[in-house]
């Protein structure tokens, strides 16, 4: 366990200890109750707090957050040395859920710090120094290149969100997909888009539960919807999977992970992501692919372009933030400032990985001989 | 389950059922007691009889055992039809184990039909029509390449066969290689190399388990080992690596794989790799790579590669027939003349997988930003 390079300020500007090291922020926590949170329960009590303005960070939030993630379990000399000054009584009285919640949040408020195409997923940085817009478009590229789509491909896609992925593969690789997304403000934008682009025959946005999928299809894909599924219904998504590939298909699921089973951050379910959980790959394999028939052929590990990603949408969304705050509340405004910074530090420092999976049925082939297959573009049907 | 394309022929001539389509070839049984024990344990019994030359194959053999590996579980329809004419006995008498097990065969006898380097895992065909040796030359590169290897980087490898992989990093890319193995006549023919390629400087060959190695390492490499641990106790390999690789380190695994726990064919079991087990991906990262403290970086399943380089080795193992026949018997010639098809087979249809999975210590950056730094070869340091 690393040293805790932050230091901690009290309401009364005294500070129970310094820093290991120069401290990379100051973590100044306002009253005894706040502090008193933190040495019980700091996973769900650091964003209780952060987000009530009870505890504020000054320097930059994600070096403190990244520090302090690395407490967690709460290391014996933090939790002693803020211990000596507090009686722990026996139950944490949490804060009632007073925020928005995710996807009721229009589309205005992403168009704020998203892309330009509201890519709400991990980006690609094919170049380190490729912009928050290119390196999304190199991630929609890179998915159509791992799946080696072919015009005249039928696709399905599980959980669409604004339909960038969609458009871009009918456009780009000549393909037809039926995407599938249950929140009803995306797909009015989505659809918007595929008639204004020439590209409603092709790409069909259906207002469903991807459980609901009917028909086969050559290619089945799903972009960070898998952690909304829940370790309890895999299952489903393995029916669903097996059901609708053809034999001779392939697939990609793009997720975010752990090593380890583990529940979320318990802020993050209360707050930003209710009945989330996050699969191993392990729990993805056992629960979801093998029962489906499936055999991986490749798995790559973004979690540093992920981290990338999180640190251009936080600079976004810090310009925007009086104007999210003048809409939303200063609540909301430090919760998803909160988020955003916790999560760019879950991504670098490994406490969270970002999966990208290829998968064939089990006798099928793999969609390529070698991976060169999958950085050569194909010839665009455009 | 596809239609058995195999034609079965019996002792008399006569033949209990016709292929389904035109047959792949002919499986001719020649006793009673043969027909019985492929009905009642056909994975065992196949390669039993096969050795023993109590059935033969019309045509080519890879072809009719992929065909017949399809039937495993028995189907309905091939049960009923032996079963007919034969009266099941409660137990099958085993034949005795009479045959040389892997590692006491001697060096001369690989070099008939593996590679000039002795290379006795599944290559990589970088060009579809590369010859076997170009292909391990190539799978050792990509190695390399996957590890990101540094001069002056120290290396340790947990068994390293006939040294080819040791010797082809330090002389390539400048690392200090300590490798390990329990078999002697490798072991020697390794140094032997070694001191004439002017590498003994470079590359030390101990001659112990795995298990022993003592000091931290940049990097640790496993090359078709894992299979050989067998799965109670992966928990020691995890503790092995967890306490050999740097925390800055980062590591790769190469090992034949599952979809499903299931254990190895009973034949190859008795015949040929007494205690393997070939593990799944899940159970490789829930009992090494997470006890161990690693995260996945990146898979490759490089099963068609298996296929094809079983292919090669089937092809020179052919032509040398004669010459293993006269030195080992026909018993030993059939058993591996076998083994190498059924293992094509398996791989051609996905029964098993080959895996090369990339891994770092938790907290340490992927070796790589993008895969495209695998593709694009450093300065060689020759």
């Amino acid at each position: 366990m690393a040293p805790v390079a932050v230091r901690l300020e009290l309401w009364d500007r005294s500070s129970p200890y310094d820093a290991s090291g120069p401290p990379v922020g100051d973590l100044v926590v306002h009253d005894r109750r706040t502090l008193l949170g933190l040495a019980v329960n700091p996973d769900l009590w650091f964003g209780e707090s952060y987000m009530a303005g009870r505890l504020d960070v000054r320097g930059a939030l994600e070096p403190v957050v990244e520090a302090l993630s690395r407490l967690s379990p709460l290391s014996p000399s933090w939790r002693a040395r803020i211990g000596r000054a507090l009686v722990i009584p026996n139950t944490l009285r949490a804060a009632r859920d007073n925020v928005h919640h995710h996807y009721d949040l229009g589309n205005h408020f992403y168009q704020q710090w998203l892309d330009r195409e509201l890519v709400y997923t991990c980006a690609y940085f094919e170049r380190p120094e490729m912009s928050l817009d290119e390196a999304q478009q190199a991630k929609l590229d890179l998915i159509c290149r791992k799946l080696q789509l072919r015009p005249g491909d039928t696709v399905v896609e599980a959980g669409c969100g604004w339909g960038a992925l969609a458009l871009f593969m009918a456009q780009h690789y000549g393909v037809r997909v039926k995407a599938f997304n249950v929140s009803r403000e995306q797909l009015a934008f989505a659809r918007e888009r595929a008639a204004r682009e020439g590209l409603a025959g092709r790409v069909e946005f259906v207002d469903d539960d991807y459980r609901n999928v009917r028909g086969t299809f050559d290619v089945f894909v799903s972009i960070g919807m898998l952690e909304h599924v829940g370790l309890p219904h895999l299952h489903t998504f393995a029916d669903v999977l097996r059901r609708c590939l053809r034999r001779d298909g392939r697939g990609l699921l793009h997720f975010i992970s752990r090593d380890a089973p583990c529940p979320l951050n318990p802020w993050i379910r209360r707050r930003i992501f209710p009945g989330a959980y996050t699969p191993t790959l392990a729990e993805v394999t056992t629960r979801v692919l093998t029962p489906a028939g499936m055999s991986v052929v490749d798995v790559e590990n973004l979690r540093l372009h992920y981290a990338r990603t999180l640190e251009l949408w936080a600079a976004r969304y810090e310009a925007a933030k009086d104007s999210v705050r003048s809409t939303y509340g200063d609540q909301f405004a430090r919760a998803w400032e909160l988020y955003l910074a916790g999560s760019q530090a879950a991504f670098a420092t490994g406490w969270m990985q970002l999966f990208q999976v290829i998968f064939t049925p089990r006798e099928s082939a793999p969609p390529f001989w070698t991976r060169a297959e999958i950085f050569s573009r194909p010839e665009s049907t455009e």
